[in-house]
């Protein structure tokens, strides 16, 4: 089933229109030009009533209710796990197609889980409502899958170095005024994160449960497994807030059934699609969250053989989290929705 | 061989004393109440002829000549490996036991390198001259070789955290300047570091090798497997600078021949030599190196079992890289050799 016809344009909700990703999600339409007849940003009430820019108009911030969906074709969700689960279904009732950045239904069975440079064809089976992984899954998997069609990846040790736009605004400024007052001899006292970040690194992201990791890093094994549908892939992760404002790198060993060259894995990865290598070292070229913040592709750099087992490699692996760990991708699966009802 | 002789004080040099590491290792000399009879810093031309305060006196910086070393007894050298490699020989020569921070000589096989919780027996072998071990190394095999000598580890895959200070003071500076820079909203033009480190992550420590490896990402495998005295240890490291001033962070993953429960693990740290068990995640409660800095400890938390292979772990080992990471270290191998010589 798939409910997304083919229009010349479309009427597009964006629901918390106002956060780091739903601000990104309405640039990204507007530079690809993705057909919007109309845009519908939604946002809290608090938010509600000022304006933001689309294609050099004003258009007004509505409150987000239960009848803000009438009419609309595709809504992109980025207000939390909380919202997408009261409001998401009731979009989808009222016709639209939900592409939802949320946790909520990411392992739910019924609801497809899609970075479309891996799996696509997973689209054909929704029903009305898809989910956009987590931004340090969606990095990973765009670069593990050349290697795996070829080398079949058994096991993934990864350590992430995530920036503080994945929290959202607020953690943003909080590194900024936290920064300034460290510069400035001041006592900080941080209020989004548990601890200072400026000039800190953090191991926890998200909530940590019973077995001692959090659940972002449980994310990392399980949307790895349903993206790529592979529940034999292996996947342990340690995952840290760093001070950088935008983009994540992750740190990626692999190991894979069938050798691979480092030279043969760059060779994999240069004709991948999504995926950019940054791989000259000896011209101290390779990736770094600053030269990646604004860019689609993901990057990836440091490729090296791990000697230390037979079927080794480590990379490198940095990309806009807001971008393609969000709001890019969500905008490519609309996309590819619209593409596959041609 | 062992000339260390038991005096009630020792003449003892730091080469380098201006430095960031040469900076602690006097102030650690002090704290720790070692048996200095004359403090002898020795420095570049350049730094020549300033004051530095020793027990509330002032001590004059003096050039560092071929002649410095006469009625040395302890000559601590932390200024890089080139100075190391003309100057120590001669402070050997002059009768001095020398303890040189540099990587000149960690691999000599007639020269121990050492970390007392580790290896303290290696220092009755010396000729003179005793290595101390890269920064990185040092905090990760205080944590390893109480879990190596229970349950035998196997391989290691490792991802560091680098604070700037291992650089140096001006990288410290760097990094304040290009902080402050960007809260201004100016250009920044590195100049110690290849790119931007404010804000950023740099997957570039020390020099590229031709396999795409780092010289720092090789020590981490060459000194382990030295120190820990045991060649079938494998290693495979991914080494990161990061925004950090002072304090390492790596997020290691271990192998054990024998199974080691995450408790286990915990239970037999706790009584580790060195080491800080930090570890409550429900209580948001693990190390940072805002917390670890200036302490001597090696702090591990966020202790897991690795469940994607029967017997992995998962640790975060965070340690102040100027105290426990160098100078520390130094200042502890002179004190085992005095402790020896009784």
């Amino acid at each position: 089933m798939n409910p997304m016809q083919r229009k010349a344009s479309y009427v597009v909700a964006v629901v918390g229109a106002s956060g780091a990703v739903g601000t990104e999600m309405i640039e990204i339409l507007e530079e690809r030009k993705f057909p919007v007849g109309e845009l519908r940003p939604l946002v809290s009430a608090r938010s509600a009533g000022t304006c933001l820019a689309f294609r050099d108009h004003d258009v007004l911030l509505h409150e987000l209710t239960a009848q803000s969906f009438a009419g609309v074709d595709l809504a992109l969700f980025s207000a939390g796990a909380d919202i997408s689960r009261k409001f998401a279904p009731l979009a989808v009732q009222a016709g639209a197609i939900v592409i939802d950045n949320s946790a909520a239904w990411r392992m739910d069975p019924k609801v497809p889980l899609v970075v479309p440079e891996v799996n696509k064809g997973d689209l054909a089976r929704h029903e009305g409502l898809i989910a956009n992984p987590n931004c340090s899954t969606i990095q990973m998997v765009v670069v593990l899958q050349p290697l795996h069609k070829v080398a079949r990846i058994k096991r993934v040790v990864v350590t992430t170095f995530q920036s503080v736009s994945g929290t959202g605004k607020e953690a943003m400024d909080e590194l900024l005024e936290e920064s300034r007052d460290l510069l400035s001899f001041k006592e900080v006292s941080p209020s989004i994160y548990p601890h200072q970040i400026a000039f800190n690194c953090l191991p926890h992201i998200d909530d940590f449960l019973p077995t001692g990791y959090t659940k972002e890093e449980m994310k990392m094994l399980d949307e790895t497994r349903k993206i790529m549908g592979d529940d034999s892939i292996q996947v342990t992760a340690t995952t840290v807030r760093v001070p950088v404002y935008v983009g994540h790198s992750e740190s990626v060993n692999i190991e894979t059934q069938m050798k691979l060259s480092a030279n043969e894995a760059r060779a994999l990865l240069a004709e991948a699609p999504g995926v950019m290598v940054y791989d000259d070292p000896a011209h101290k070229i390779y990736p770094t969250p600053i030269d990646v913040a604004g860019k689609d592709d993901v990057y990836v750099g440091r490729i090296r053989e791990d000697e230390s087992i037979p079927n080794g490699l480590n990379l490198w692996i940095v990309a806009d989290n807001l971008r393609k760990g969000a709001a890019l991708n969500a905008v490519q699966i609309a996309e590819a929705l619209i593409a596959a009802a041609q």
